[in-house]
């Protein structure tokens, strides 16, 4: 059994980091408050022993030997980077989670077969810095590394030069590093388990995603003198664009979801027709056929929305990758990890995109999710209880020792 | 006759002072761009024999003096300050028009019995700050000046403080001088004059208009992983109340115009279901039934929009006139100088919003348009020729000498 008190103590402590304005965080990717959380689980990692890498995206590992030097590791870890608005658990749980594991298997001097890293993924909230999970991918091999760190932010800033800025480019090639197997913990962001009252959920499968960035390009006029059909107006394409996605969304749910998050105006004046608009449209579905209907039906839509009011348009995708399978070995780790202390367990999707969806494809993954109040995450009130993230972290710690032996 | 090349040099002069990204110009109202564009016509008309009187909204004049010691000055311009992405004539012509009209006296030796008073108007465009018009409208008595001066830009500066900080507070009081009439000089920017191939709009109205900033909130949550019915989407609340708007439009053109050009998504990110917007709509119609009535519906319609998305709603008046109806003893002068200069001319209604509409309220007013180039302005792209330029402001100078007296 982990030691919940001091799990929520130390997720209390990281969440001092980049305070947000309502209760939450903000500790986006790459900020000055993301190296002085990195620093703070450092010292932690450290001080339980742990030896630290950096890879050259900024991927942090921290290494508890195990019994065997032949052994593969057993990986666990997420993320600490979080939304402009976003919660205190957030990825941050299946990090800390992560060194409570180590910390509790220390005070009872067990050692396991294989070694235990802990890891904190670069980047995996996407915000910043599109697509998301950007560094796990790199890792697994998804991404080039060059175009990967080439990646902008609104303020024209690289990920490459921010991540040499706040001093946390290592120097381990990407991807380097074998896995035995790979967990994360996370909390639920969806409202499934706590609707259900189900302590675990055994994530199985996770939805597949496109983002797709879209520019229209219409033609700035003034909003009093300019007449009705001789406007060009690239804000009314984004708004049936909009509603366009949600209809398709609709259509499919709840076996899909769609919105539109990011949206742009330019030259946003009250007196001036758009211009141009730049937005990026995220589609789910858990079904590859689903996904790609959507997309084909949305960007067949864009083209009658255009060609209606006169204005052009381009798509890039920003993001994108198939729904997943998580290893059937790993999953029975953790949902045997469920049985085994007791805890109400469901088989479950995962909504969202998460590190483990790439590393999967590079070594044996599975994931636990434990639930968040009323569903609800990517907001600053994003909360769980004490007990949840204690029953967590315990299957983490039971399937990660099961995977690792001891 | 004034001098054509004079006057477009001074406006190729003063297009070098906040050039846009496009050929155009950014010189927003209290940028340090603003100050420099000030100085420069202040250098030009100090040159010019005219003394300088500033009051302390920044509304600038420049007197020359008449013959008569008794009479009320007859006052003339425009707005230097530009769009974020503004043309070169908008407002800048109707200022370096009357300019040009006092060197064109001045070379002729002419006095008039009235004195003239060259204006510049603080803030007509209402971009940085809304409402548009608004020193003008402080000079009409429409706005107070303490709640004028306490307007904030997106960056919460205030106009008050940005004032001071350009350094262009005078020390009048605001609204304190008496006029015995005003004319403005401006580009058309709508498409009518150039498609009848007309020299002059004799403009005998205006448009009314309501700037609506309207705020959804909605809720924060994740765009993957918050199943479809469980969705409060302000950002599709925005995109329906952007459909609206046009509708209603479209249901009056053409004696009416609608759109949104500004629109701010919280917290913008691509994985957050958009839990605030902010956006603002600018209605028009030269009949004030239709523009209330176009309100109304607009106002009901964001009820209805609301309530099936289970989202919050609060509506502020941003900018808001009624139509205007120009001085007929004005207008008459402005159509008997183009008749006399043997230029082609019809009576037109300003679809854009000017200072001369709220002056209009304190003084005889009237108003002077030349065609520009495919009815376009708020566009860097805005175009006019050194013959519409000539035409416009030869019967700016003949309306203000037959009404000023020799
Ligand atoms: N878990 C999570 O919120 N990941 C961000 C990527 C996504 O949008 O799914
Ligand atoms: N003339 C002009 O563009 N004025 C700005 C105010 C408006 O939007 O009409």
């Amino acid at each position: 059994q982990i030691n919940a008190d001091r799990l929520w103590d130390a997720l209390m402590e990281m969440a001092k980091i980049g305070p947000g304005v309502a209760g939450g965080n903000n500790r986006q990717t790459l900020t000055d408050e993301d190296g002085e959380g990195r620093k703070l689980f450092q010292s932690w990692a450290e001080a339980a022993g742990m030896t630290m890498g950096v890879d050259t995206m900024g991927n942090m590992f921290f290494t508890r030997e195990g019994s065997d030097p032949e052994a593969l590791p057993v990986y666990v870890g997420s993320h600490l980077d979080t939304q402009p608005t976003g919660g205190k658990y957030d990825g941050v749980l299946g990090v800390l989670g992560a060194l409570e594991i180590v910390r509790t298997l220390n005070d009872l001097n067990i050692r396991t077969k294989h070694p235990i890293v802990v890891a904190n993924w670069t980047n995996e909230e996407g915000t910043r810095y599109a697509p998301a999970m950007l560094a796990s991918g790199v890792f697994a091999g998804v991404h080039e590394e060059g175009w990967a760190k080439a990646r902008i932010d609104a303020k024209g800033k690289s990920f490459g030069d921010e991540l040499k800025r706040i001093g946390w480019e290592g120097d381990e090639p990407v991807g380097a590093r074998k896995m035995h197997a790979f967990f994360e913990l996370h909390i639920e962001q969806g409202p499934i388990l706590e609707d259900e009252r189900i302590d675990i959920g055994v994530v199985t499968h996770g939805q597949g995603l496109y983002w797709l960035q879209v520019t229209l390009v219409g033609k700035e006029s003034h909003t009093g003198s300019t007449p009705m059909p001789k406007r060009r107006n690239a804000g009314l394409g984004m708004a049936r664009v909009t509603e366009l996605v949600h209809e398709v969304a609709m259509d499919y749910q709840p076996n899909a979801v769609g919105a539109i998050g990011h949206m742009e105006v330019h030259p946003n004046s009250r007196n001036i027709i758009p211009g141009k608009c730049v937005f990026t449209i995220d589609i789910r579905s858990p079904s590859l056929e689903t996904l790609e209907e959507m997309r084909e039906r949305i960007e067949d839509g864009i083209d009658t929305i255009c060609e209606a009011l006169d204005i052009g348009h381009e798509i890039e995708i920003a993001g994108h990758f198939d729904p997943v399978t998580f290893d059937e070995g790993c999953v029975k780790a953790v949902r045997d990890a469920a049985e085994r202390l007791g805890l109400t367990h469901t088989d479950i999707v995962s909504g969202a995109g998460h590190d483990a969806c790439w590393i999967n494809r590079v070594a044996p993954t599975a994931m636990v999710m434990c639930p968040c109040v009323d569903g609800l995450s990517h907001n600053e009130a994003e909360e769980i209880t004490r007990d949840w993230a204690r029953n967590g972290a315990n299957v983490l710690m039971h399937a990660v020792v099961e995977t690792a032996g001891v």
